[in-house]
């Protein structure tokens, strides 16, 4: 990964709104900046005129991982709160301006800030900076994604043998994520969904102990990490004889889900996508079962910028990577999603997931 | 689970420190006061002197589950984002004075509150309140606690057999979630640590792709949630001839456990059990290389109140349950840690943890 080529883009984009100085404290932004995966550390990287100067603090724990891992920062492995060890470099560093992420930090840990620069360094928010960096993907990170999105799709013939009548759910995910390891997945990227029967119309319903029902749709939603980067996909399964009425909403959500693809573009607005899928799903009258937005960024995290819901006006770029999943949920009966991950293209987009949308009856 | 005792006791609490109501932004916060498991959703509770009044806010995705699961709230799910409609339910209450969770909410999302109360209604940092009630387990969680104890330490023996040389440490991890889940466990309470040879030096050594080697210790880290409940332990086995250095280390460690389990009891500050072990590392040599702290409250999260660190002068109290897990990192060689989750009880002190702390070799 370019670390450096990142590290010269924030600074520069720091010093376009008067920020000298950024306080990283969003684990996922400190490792795109500079290749840390640990779970505890503070990054600040001084945007100077020559070239950007970046400290990364973090406690004994990591000191072995940190040293292995970061790159382009200078490591300072501290006994006291890293918050404190970082404000000192920040004084000594007669950083005037430090921006700080106000997504991420607290409103405590923003009061701590403020009392540790005792007024000497002014204080501004500068949230989602990174992440809009974050949401175009680089070639490196392109790569990664396609393997990660590759690795979860090869799982899913495996999962539908282990669809039988009478299977728990949770056995089904536990199957999916031994193997998913096999594979060499690093962990799954979210806790994986398998929905089945009338909990299929949850749209979050995580793998229970209940078993599979004789007949009913099964919804399943999955992705792994693999080397720091997540995949997602979702797709929708039968178990017994499909009614026609659960193939009218299979086919709705399928059609509005290609419509939805259509629409990405480079230039086309997050909501112009949205829309394009609920039309359809407006048409076929399952407009007011589409209770979610209609995707999201992926890549360090499972959920991402950009947002595509209503009304949403951000533009694609090429080198998104965009999830594309409406879905229709009845309760009492049942919920279809499909879901497959997508790269927005100079000319167009690229469907990463290479899974079938045909209707699969197990 | 009783939620309205705990909505009562939070509500008298409030009383005391002038709140009016509480909002609640903080998922773990929101299910010990309601019961909602859902991953999305805003609790404000509102501490009148006759009885607490509570509303919960949410989305269409949790509809069902909402509807299923909150207790003694009223459920209001909403288009508009979720803080928006508290607020409008804070301004028709005419609360005055509004309590928020300073540690878990943004800055941004302190911003956000502000502009939507228009100075209508004051706004006050009220962080730790429900964490500390937490921290004191009344007997419902007890029993569900132990119970994922239990569960959790049921499945070490498979996981030795699993510990063949050249097993993946991915593969032991992926092997034991997988038994966890036919325990009927609901998913791991944080990333299985499997960490074998000179990778059991890194006290967060997730499971990697990474062989079991010939020879050296392998630590094995990880717990459950059952019923939202977590657990965690950790044992340190040994593979291939033991040396005396080995044993040495492990002794030490196991020696400076059982020290800090003796200090637990009611009264006794957390900095004394972790003084305790870290004496008897200190006697056998090993101080500098125990580089973090003694323990942690375990509970709806895997880490909550109390710490057990250097200097905590937070005294224990019975219904406490903390993990008592010090450890030895030598880098290039290996480590060790042992944890069992322990009681506070009004006499002293209830292993949790069965499994027994004597060397084994794999």
């Amino acid at each position: 990964m370019n670390y450096t080529g990142r590290q010269k883009k924030l600074a520069s984009e720091l010093q376009g709104i008067g920020v000298e100085a950024l306080l990283i404290t969003h684990l996922p932004n400190i490792r795109y900046l500079c290749g840390f995966a640990g779970s505890s550390g503070v990054l600040v990287l001084h945007a100077r005129a020559s070239s950007p100067r970046l400290a990364f603090f973090t406690d004994g724990r990591y000191t072995q991982q940190a040293a292995e891992q970061v790159q382009g920062a200078k490591v300072v492995i501290t006994r006291n709160p890293t918050i404190v060890q970082a404000c000192e470099w920040v004084e000594k560093s007669r950083i005037g301006v430090l921006g700080f992420e106000g997504e991420h930090l607290s409103f405590s840990g923003y009061k701590q800030l403020s009392q540790l620069l005792r007024g000497k360094t002014k204080l501004k928010a500068a949230g989602g900076i990174i992440e809009q960096l974050r949401a175009i993907k680089d070639p490196d990170e392109i790569k990664q994604i396609r393997d990660a999105v590759l690795l979860a799709a090869g799982l899913f013939p495996g999962v539908l043998a282990s669809m039988k009548p009478g299977a728990a759910e949770a056995l089904i995910a536990g199957e999916l994520e031994l193997q998913a390891r096999r594979a060499g997945a690093e962990k799954m990227s979210f806790d994986t969904i398998v929905a089945a029967g009338p909990r299929s119309a949850l749209p979050h319903g995580r793998a229970s102990a209940q078993s599979l029902p004789k007949s009913g749709f099964i919804i399943l939603d999955y992705g792994v990490i693999l080397a720091g980067y997540c995949s997602d996909m979702t797709r929708t399964v039968h178990v017994g004889q499909v009614s026609r009425a659960h193939r009218h909403m299979y086919e709705a959500v399928r059609e509005a889900q290609l419509a939805s693809i259509e629409m990405v573009r480079p230039g086309v607005e997050a909501g112009e996508v949205d829309r394009a899928g609920r039309q359809v799903l407006k048409k076929a009258g399952y407009e007011a079962y589409f209770t979610h937005s209609t995707g999201h960024g992926v890549g360090i995290e499972v959920h991402e910028s950009p947002r595509l819901a209503k009304g949403q006006t951000q533009k694609l770029v090429a080198g998104m990577i965009v999830t594309i999943e409406p879905g229709i949920y009845i309760s009492d009966d049942g919920g279809v999603r499909i879901e497959d991950m997508v790269l927005v293209t100079e000319s167009g987009h690229d469907v990463l997931t290479p899974t079938t949308k045909d209707l699969i009856e197990v």
